[in-house]
Protein backbone atom coordinates (compact mmCIF):
# COMPACT_ATOMS: atom_id res chain seq x y z
CA UNK A 1 0.00 0.00 0.00
CA UNK A 2 1.57 3.55 -0.70
CA UNK A 3 -0.16 6.84 0.61
CA UNK A 4 0.13 9.99 -0.99
CA UNK A 5 0.46 13.23 0.06
CA UNK A 6 -1.77 14.55 -2.73
CA UNK A 7 -4.86 16.37 -1.97
CA UNK A 8 -7.03 13.78 -2.90
CA UNK A 9 -5.73 12.39 0.21
CA UNK A 10 -8.16 11.38 2.71
CA UNK A 11 -7.04 12.44 6.44
CA UNK A 12 -8.74 9.89 9.33
CA UNK A 13 -8.28 10.96 12.77
CA UNK A 14 -8.86 9.12 15.58
CA UNK A 15 -7.84 7.32 18.78
CA UNK A 16 -7.89 3.46 19.42
CA UNK A 17 -9.66 3.78 22.45
CA UNK A 18 -12.66 5.12 20.49
CA UNK A 19 -15.43 2.86 19.58
CA UNK A 20 -16.97 5.37 16.96
CA UNK A 21 -13.35 5.58 15.68
CA UNK A 22 -13.09 1.60 15.38
CA UNK A 23 -16.03 1.51 13.02
CA UNK A 24 -15.03 4.11 10.90
CA UNK A 25 -11.69 2.39 10.88
CA UNK A 26 -13.51 -0.99 10.08
CA UNK A 27 -15.11 1.33 6.91
CA UNK A 28 -13.33 4.07 5.63
CA UNK A 29 -10.77 2.64 3.47
CA UNK A 30 -13.19 0.51 1.52
CA UNK A 31 -15.53 3.76 1.04
CA UNK A 32 -12.67 5.60 0.03
CA UNK A 33 -11.23 3.22 -2.37
CA UNK A 34 -14.88 2.87 -4.17
CA UNK A 35 -14.30 6.62 -5.18
CA UNK A 36 -9.97 6.27 -6.22
CA UNK A 37 -9.32 8.03 -2.68
CA UNK A 38 -7.03 6.71 -0.17
CA UNK A 39 -6.72 7.20 3.46
CA UNK A 40 -4.07 8.71 5.77
CA UNK A 41 -4.62 7.31 9.16
CA UNK A 42 -3.85 9.46 12.50
CA UNK A 43 -4.15 8.11 14.95
CA UNK A 44 -3.94 10.47 17.93
CA UNK A 45 -5.00 10.96 22.48
CA UNK A 46 -8.16 11.74 22.83
CA UNK A 47 -7.00 12.76 26.33
CA UNK A 48 -4.34 15.46 24.59
CA UNK A 49 -7.33 17.00 22.65
CA UNK A 50 -10.22 17.11 25.19
CA UNK A 51 -7.21 18.79 27.82
CA UNK A 52 -6.56 21.38 25.05
CA UNK A 53 -10.29 21.73 24.02
CA UNK A 54 -12.18 21.67 27.57
CA UNK A 55 -13.92 19.01 26.61
CA UNK A 56 -14.92 15.79 28.47
CA UNK A 57 -15.22 12.17 27.18
CA UNK A 58 -18.71 11.68 26.18
CA UNK A 59 -19.34 7.66 27.47
CA UNK A 60 -19.22 8.03 31.11
CA UNK A 61 -21.47 4.99 32.10
CA UNK A 62 -23.47 6.71 34.67
CA UNK A 63 -25.08 9.97 33.06
CA UNK A 64 -28.43 9.22 30.80
CA UNK A 65 -26.39 10.71 27.79
CA UNK A 66 -23.26 8.30 28.91
CA UNK A 67 -25.37 5.10 29.33
CA UNK A 68 -27.46 5.48 26.31
CA UNK A 69 -23.87 6.48 24.34
CA UNK A 70 -22.24 2.68 25.68
CA UNK A 71 -25.59 1.33 24.12
CA UNK A 72 -25.43 3.03 20.71
CA UNK A 73 -21.97 1.83 20.27
CA UNK A 74 -23.03 -1.54 20.45
CA UNK A 75 -26.23 -1.14 18.10
CA UNK A 76 -24.34 1.26 15.52
CA UNK A 77 -21.85 -1.84 15.64
CA UNK A 78 -24.86 -4.43 14.68
CA UNK A 79 -25.90 -1.26 12.19
CA UNK A 80 -22.97 -1.39 10.57
CA UNK A 81 -22.17 -5.08 10.28
CA UNK A 82 -19.13 -4.70 12.62
CA UNK A 83 -17.81 -7.18 14.88
CA UNK A 84 -18.30 -5.64 18.96
CA UNK A 85 -17.98 -6.89 22.68
CA UNK A 86 -17.99 -3.43 24.74
CA UNK A 87 -14.15 -3.86 26.61
CA UNK A 88 -14.42 -4.69 30.10
CA UNK A 89 -11.97 -1.80 30.51
CA UNK A 90 -12.76 1.85 29.19
CA UNK A 91 -11.49 4.26 28.09
CA UNK A 92 -7.87 3.38 28.22
CA UNK A 93 -4.63 4.96 27.12
CA UNK A 94 -3.35 4.89 23.59
CA UNK A 95 0.27 6.39 23.52
CA UNK A 96 1.73 2.77 22.98
CA UNK A 97 -0.56 1.89 20.29
CA UNK A 98 -0.33 5.45 18.50
CA UNK A 99 3.38 5.04 18.78
CA UNK A 100 3.70 1.26 17.30
CA UNK A 101 1.53 2.82 14.57
CA UNK A 102 3.97 5.52 13.55
CA UNK A 103 7.27 4.01 14.17
CA UNK A 104 5.92 0.88 11.84
CA UNK A 105 4.33 3.51 9.11
CA UNK A 106 7.99 4.48 8.71
CA UNK A 107 8.69 1.08 8.21
CA UNK A 108 5.43 -0.29 6.45
CA UNK A 109 2.74 1.56 6.21
CA UNK A 110 0.57 -1.67 4.89
CA UNK A 111 1.81 -3.43 7.91
CA UNK A 112 1.08 -0.47 9.71
CA UNK A 113 -3.22 -0.48 8.50
CA UNK A 114 -2.79 -4.12 9.46
CA UNK A 115 -1.61 -3.27 12.68
CA UNK A 116 -4.06 -0.47 13.84
CA UNK A 117 -6.91 -3.11 12.61
CA UNK A 118 -5.35 -6.13 15.23
CA UNK A 119 -5.36 -3.12 17.58
CA UNK A 120 -9.12 -2.27 17.04
CA UNK A 121 -10.10 -5.87 16.95
CA UNK A 122 -8.10 -6.54 19.69
CA UNK A 123 -9.92 -3.94 22.32
CA UNK A 124 -13.20 -4.10 20.67
CA UNK A 125 -13.44 -7.63 19.96
CA UNK A 126 -11.48 -9.75 21.85
CA UNK A 127 -11.40 -7.14 25.47
CA UNK A 128 -7.63 -7.05 25.60
CA UNK A 129 -5.96 -4.26 27.45
CA UNK A 130 -4.67 -2.36 24.60
CA UNK A 131 -3.04 0.16 27.16
CA UNK A 132 -0.38 -2.22 27.80
CA UNK A 133 2.92 -2.03 26.31
CA UNK A 134 3.04 -6.34 26.48
CA UNK A 135 -0.18 -6.61 24.63
CA UNK A 136 0.66 -3.91 21.85
CA UNK A 137 4.22 -6.03 21.45
CA UNK A 138 2.24 -9.16 21.50
CA UNK A 139 -0.43 -7.89 18.35
CA UNK A 140 2.84 -6.57 16.43
CA UNK A 141 3.82 -10.21 17.17
CA UNK A 142 1.30 -11.73 15.94
CA UNK A 143 1.76 -9.58 12.62
CA UNK A 144 5.73 -10.94 12.05
CA UNK A 145 7.27 -7.52 13.53
CA UNK A 146 10.10 -8.06 15.90
CA UNK A 147 8.95 -7.32 19.72
CA UNK A 148 11.94 -6.33 20.77
CA UNK A 149 12.62 -3.93 18.19
CA UNK A 150 9.52 -2.24 18.43
CA UNK A 151 9.84 -1.98 22.39
CA UNK A 152 13.18 -0.64 21.71
CA UNK A 153 11.17 1.82 19.14
CA UNK A 154 7.90 2.63 21.99
CA UNK A 155 11.03 4.46 24.13
CA UNK A 156 12.15 6.40 21.30
CA UNK A 157 12.41 10.26 21.43
CA UNK A 158 11.46 10.88 17.88
CA UNK A 159 8.26 8.53 17.91
CA UNK A 160 7.27 9.97 21.21
CA UNK A 161 8.03 13.30 19.23
CA UNK A 162 5.94 12.27 16.20
CA UNK A 163 2.66 11.39 18.22
CA UNK A 164 2.73 14.94 20.02
CA UNK A 165 3.05 16.74 16.94
CA UNK A 166 0.38 14.69 15.32
CA UNK A 167 -2.17 15.45 18.44
CA UNK A 168 -0.74 18.98 17.80
CA UNK A 169 -1.36 19.06 14.27
CA UNK A 170 -4.97 17.65 15.02
CA UNK A 171 -6.00 20.51 17.50
CA UNK A 172 -4.33 23.26 14.94
CA UNK A 173 -6.93 22.17 11.93
CA UNK A 174 -9.64 21.75 14.49
CA UNK A 175 -9.92 17.89 15.55
CA UNK A 176 -11.78 17.78 18.74
CA UNK A 177 -12.97 14.14 19.22
CA UNK A 178 -12.27 10.18 17.34
CA UNK A 179 -13.54 9.77 14.34
CA UNK A 180 -12.53 12.89 12.27
CA UNK A 181 -12.07 12.36 8.88
CA UNK A 182 -11.47 15.60 6.32
CA UNK A 183 -11.89 14.59 2.56
CA UNK A 184 -11.10 17.81 -0.05
CA UNK A 185 -11.06 20.38 3.41
CA UNK A 186 -14.26 19.29 4.79
CA UNK A 187 -14.65 17.80 8.31
CA UNK A 188 -16.67 14.67 8.95
CA UNK A 189 -16.55 14.21 13.31
CA UNK A 190 -18.80 10.43 13.92
CA UNK A 191 -19.17 7.23 12.18
CA UNK A 192 -22.25 8.47 11.83
CA UNK A 193 -21.59 10.86 9.19
CA UNK A 194 -20.35 8.24 6.75
CA UNK A 195 -23.84 8.67 4.27
CA UNK A 196 -22.93 11.86 4.27
CA UNK A 197 -18.76 10.91 3.52
CA UNK A 198 -20.10 8.87 0.52
CA UNK A 199 -22.50 11.46 -0.64
CA UNK A 200 -19.64 13.98 -0.53
CA UNK A 201 -17.33 11.19 -2.74
CA UNK A 202 -19.90 10.69 -5.07
CA UNK A 203 -20.66 14.37 -5.98
CA UNK A 204 -17.44 16.22 -5.43
CA UNK A 205 -19.30 17.81 -2.48
CA UNK A 206 -22.52 18.64 -1.59
CA UNK B 1 -54.73 13.22 12.64
CA UNK B 2 -55.66 10.96 15.78
CA UNK B 3 -52.94 10.04 18.48
CA UNK B 4 -52.77 7.16 20.18
CA UNK B 5 -51.33 6.40 23.46
CA UNK B 6 -50.44 2.25 22.49
CA UNK B 7 -47.24 0.51 22.72
CA UNK B 8 -46.91 1.02 18.61
CA UNK B 9 -46.64 4.66 19.16
CA UNK B 10 -43.26 6.63 18.34
CA UNK B 11 -42.46 9.10 20.92
CA UNK B 12 -40.12 12.16 19.62
CA UNK B 13 -38.88 14.93 22.09
CA UNK B 14 -37.52 18.01 20.83
CA UNK B 15 -36.24 21.79 21.65
CA UNK B 16 -37.70 24.23 19.22
CA UNK B 17 -34.31 25.65 19.01
CA UNK B 18 -32.81 22.52 18.10
CA UNK B 19 -31.57 22.23 14.28
CA UNK B 20 -31.52 18.32 14.49
CA UNK B 21 -34.28 18.45 16.07
CA UNK B 22 -36.05 20.36 13.54
CA UNK B 23 -34.32 18.08 11.06
CA UNK B 24 -36.19 15.31 12.47
CA UNK B 25 -39.53 17.31 12.19
CA UNK B 26 -39.17 17.13 8.48
CA UNK B 27 -38.76 13.63 8.68
CA UNK B 28 -39.99 11.35 11.59
CA UNK B 29 -43.95 11.53 10.97
CA UNK B 30 -43.20 10.15 6.96
CA UNK B 31 -40.98 7.65 8.24
CA UNK B 32 -43.20 6.06 10.59
CA UNK B 33 -45.97 5.93 8.47
CA UNK B 34 -44.01 4.38 6.10
CA UNK B 35 -44.06 1.14 8.96
CA UNK B 36 -47.99 2.13 9.99
CA UNK B 37 -46.57 3.82 13.03
CA UNK B 38 -47.53 7.10 14.33
CA UNK B 39 -45.35 9.70 16.56
CA UNK B 40 -46.33 11.57 19.46
CA UNK B 41 -44.42 15.25 19.66
CA UNK B 42 -43.12 16.60 22.55
CA UNK B 43 -41.75 19.77 22.61
CA UNK B 44 -39.33 20.54 25.64
CA UNK B 45 -37.04 22.61 27.16
CA UNK B 46 -33.54 21.68 26.43
CA UNK B 47 -32.18 24.65 29.11
CA UNK B 48 -34.07 22.64 31.81
CA UNK B 49 -32.29 19.14 30.46
CA UNK B 50 -29.02 20.56 30.30
CA UNK B 51 -29.54 22.14 33.59
CA UNK B 52 -30.92 18.86 35.38
CA UNK B 53 -28.20 16.63 33.69
CA UNK B 54 -24.82 19.07 33.93
CA UNK B 55 -24.71 18.99 30.16
CA UNK B 56 -23.65 22.51 28.08
CA UNK B 57 -25.27 23.52 24.74
CA UNK B 58 -23.20 21.41 22.19
CA UNK B 59 -22.84 24.43 19.60
CA UNK B 60 -21.36 27.10 21.16
CA UNK B 61 -19.96 28.81 17.58
CA UNK B 62 -16.68 29.41 19.13
CA UNK B 63 -15.16 26.49 20.05
CA UNK B 64 -13.54 23.75 17.39
CA UNK B 65 -16.57 21.90 17.91
CA UNK B 66 -19.02 24.76 18.41
CA UNK B 67 -17.87 25.94 14.84
CA UNK B 68 -18.34 22.72 13.12
CA UNK B 69 -21.95 22.05 14.50
CA UNK B 70 -23.02 25.21 13.20
CA UNK B 71 -21.30 24.03 9.73
CA UNK B 72 -22.76 20.59 10.35
CA UNK B 73 -26.32 21.74 10.55
CA UNK B 74 -26.16 23.28 7.29
CA UNK B 75 -24.76 20.85 5.82
CA UNK B 76 -27.06 18.08 7.14
CA UNK B 77 -29.99 19.91 6.06
CA UNK B 78 -28.73 19.61 2.57
CA UNK B 79 -27.95 16.39 2.62
CA UNK B 80 -31.44 15.69 3.99
CA UNK B 81 -33.08 18.08 1.53
CA UNK B 82 -34.79 20.21 4.15
CA UNK B 83 -34.55 23.80 3.66
CA UNK B 84 -32.02 25.85 6.37
CA UNK B 85 -30.93 29.51 6.67
CA UNK B 86 -28.76 29.37 10.17
CA UNK B 87 -30.86 31.73 12.44
CA UNK B 88 -29.27 35.17 13.47
CA UNK B 89 -30.11 34.55 17.13
CA UNK B 90 -29.12 31.30 18.78
CA UNK B 91 -30.20 29.38 20.20
CA UNK B 92 -33.40 30.78 21.37
CA UNK B 93 -35.97 30.16 24.68
CA UNK B 94 -38.59 28.44 23.24
CA UNK B 95 -41.37 28.57 25.91
CA UNK B 96 -44.16 30.29 24.55
CA UNK B 97 -44.00 28.13 21.42
CA UNK B 98 -44.09 24.62 23.68
CA UNK B 99 -46.89 26.25 25.11
CA UNK B 100 -48.40 27.21 22.58
CA UNK B 101 -48.01 23.52 20.94
CA UNK B 102 -49.42 21.71 24.04
CA UNK B 103 -52.34 24.02 24.44
CA UNK B 104 -53.40 23.43 20.71
CA UNK B 105 -52.72 19.70 21.41
CA UNK B 106 -55.88 19.64 23.85
CA UNK B 107 -58.09 21.15 20.87
CA UNK B 108 -56.56 19.71 17.28
CA UNK B 109 -53.74 17.71 17.41
CA UNK B 110 -53.30 18.07 13.78
CA UNK B 111 -53.26 21.80 13.81
CA UNK B 112 -50.72 21.57 16.57
CA UNK B 113 -48.67 19.75 14.19
CA UNK B 114 -48.96 22.26 11.58
CA UNK B 115 -48.40 24.63 14.31
CA UNK B 116 -45.03 22.84 15.41
CA UNK B 117 -43.76 22.91 11.69
CA UNK B 118 -44.73 26.05 11.18
CA UNK B 119 -42.52 27.38 14.20
CA UNK B 120 -39.61 25.27 13.14
CA UNK B 121 -39.55 26.93 9.47
CA UNK B 122 -39.99 30.46 11.12
CA UNK B 123 -36.73 29.76 13.20
CA UNK B 124 -34.45 27.83 10.71
CA UNK B 125 -35.83 29.33 7.38
CA UNK B 126 -37.11 32.81 7.76
CA UNK B 127 -34.96 34.02 10.74
CA UNK B 128 -37.73 34.81 13.01
CA UNK B 129 -37.74 35.37 17.04
CA UNK B 130 -39.11 32.36 17.85
CA UNK B 131 -38.70 33.39 21.33
CA UNK B 132 -41.02 36.36 21.14
CA UNK B 133 -45.30 35.73 22.24
CA UNK B 134 -46.07 38.32 19.35
CA UNK B 135 -43.88 36.08 16.55
CA UNK B 136 -45.65 32.77 18.21
CA UNK B 137 -49.39 34.14 17.60
CA UNK B 138 -48.34 35.65 14.21
CA UNK B 139 -47.38 32.06 13.54
CA UNK B 140 -50.75 30.55 14.69
CA UNK B 141 -53.04 33.39 13.53
CA UNK B 142 -51.40 32.23 10.05
CA UNK B 143 -52.94 28.83 10.55
CA UNK B 144 -56.38 30.62 11.77
CA UNK B 145 -55.90 30.77 15.49
CA UNK B 146 -57.33 33.25 17.21
CA UNK B 147 -54.60 35.51 19.04
CA UNK B 148 -56.13 36.63 21.63
CA UNK B 149 -57.28 32.88 23.10
CA UNK B 150 -53.85 31.74 22.47
CA UNK B 151 -52.37 35.02 24.17
CA UNK B 152 -54.43 34.00 27.32
CA UNK B 153 -53.59 30.28 27.02
CA UNK B 154 -49.77 31.08 26.55
CA UNK B 155 -50.59 32.30 30.61
CA UNK B 156 -52.73 29.47 31.94
CA UNK B 157 -51.72 27.83 34.75
CA UNK B 158 -52.15 24.34 33.32
CA UNK B 159 -50.31 24.76 30.28
CA UNK B 160 -47.02 26.11 31.80
CA UNK B 161 -47.69 22.92 34.28
CA UNK B 162 -48.22 21.02 31.18
CA UNK B 163 -44.67 21.98 29.78
CA UNK B 164 -43.29 21.46 33.39
CA UNK B 165 -44.46 17.74 33.64
CA UNK B 166 -43.11 17.08 29.32
CA UNK B 167 -39.91 18.35 30.71
CA UNK B 168 -40.09 16.29 33.78
CA UNK B 169 -40.96 13.48 31.96
CA UNK B 170 -38.28 13.55 29.34
CA UNK B 171 -35.67 13.44 32.13
CA UNK B 172 -37.26 10.71 34.55
CA UNK B 173 -36.68 8.63 30.76
CA UNK B 174 -33.39 9.50 29.99
CA UNK B 175 -33.95 12.12 27.34
CA UNK B 176 -30.76 14.19 27.34
CA UNK B 177 -30.79 16.10 24.21
CA UNK B 178 -32.52 16.76 21.27
CA UNK B 179 -34.26 14.87 19.02
CA UNK B 180 -34.59 12.32 21.34
CA UNK B 181 -36.94 9.64 19.40
CA UNK B 182 -38.03 6.55 20.98
CA UNK B 183 -39.38 3.37 19.26
CA UNK B 184 -40.25 0.34 21.12
CA UNK B 185 -38.30 1.86 24.40
CA UNK B 186 -35.56 2.19 22.38
CA UNK B 187 -33.77 5.41 22.17
CA UNK B 188 -32.67 7.01 19.13
CA UNK B 189 -30.59 10.39 20.02
CA UNK B 190 -29.83 12.83 16.48
CA UNK B 191 -31.32 13.31 12.79
CA UNK B 192 -28.37 11.25 12.54
CA UNK B 193 -29.78 8.13 13.87
CA UNK B 194 -32.27 8.56 10.94
CA UNK B 195 -31.17 5.47 9.16
CA UNK B 196 -30.87 3.17 12.13
CA UNK B 197 -34.69 4.40 12.73
CA UNK B 198 -35.99 3.27 9.49
CA UNK B 199 -34.08 0.00 9.78
CA UNK B 200 -35.59 -0.76 13.51
CA UNK B 201 -39.04 -0.41 12.14
CA UNK B 202 -38.23 -2.07 8.92
CA UNK B 203 -36.67 -5.38 11.27
CA UNK B 204 -38.58 -4.59 14.48
CA UNK B 205 -35.39 -4.00 15.81
CA UNK B 206 -31.65 -5.33 15.03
Amino acid sequence: MSETNDKNTIDFWFDFSSPYGYLMAEKIDDVAARFGRKVRWHPILLGVIFQATGSRPPADGVSNKGRYMLHDFARSARFLGVPYNPPSRFPLPTQNAARAYYWLHGQDCGLARRFAHAVYRAFFVDDLDISAPDTVLDIAAGLGIDRETLAAALQAPEIKARLKDECEQALAIGVFGSPHVIIDGEAFFGADRLPQIERWLESGGF
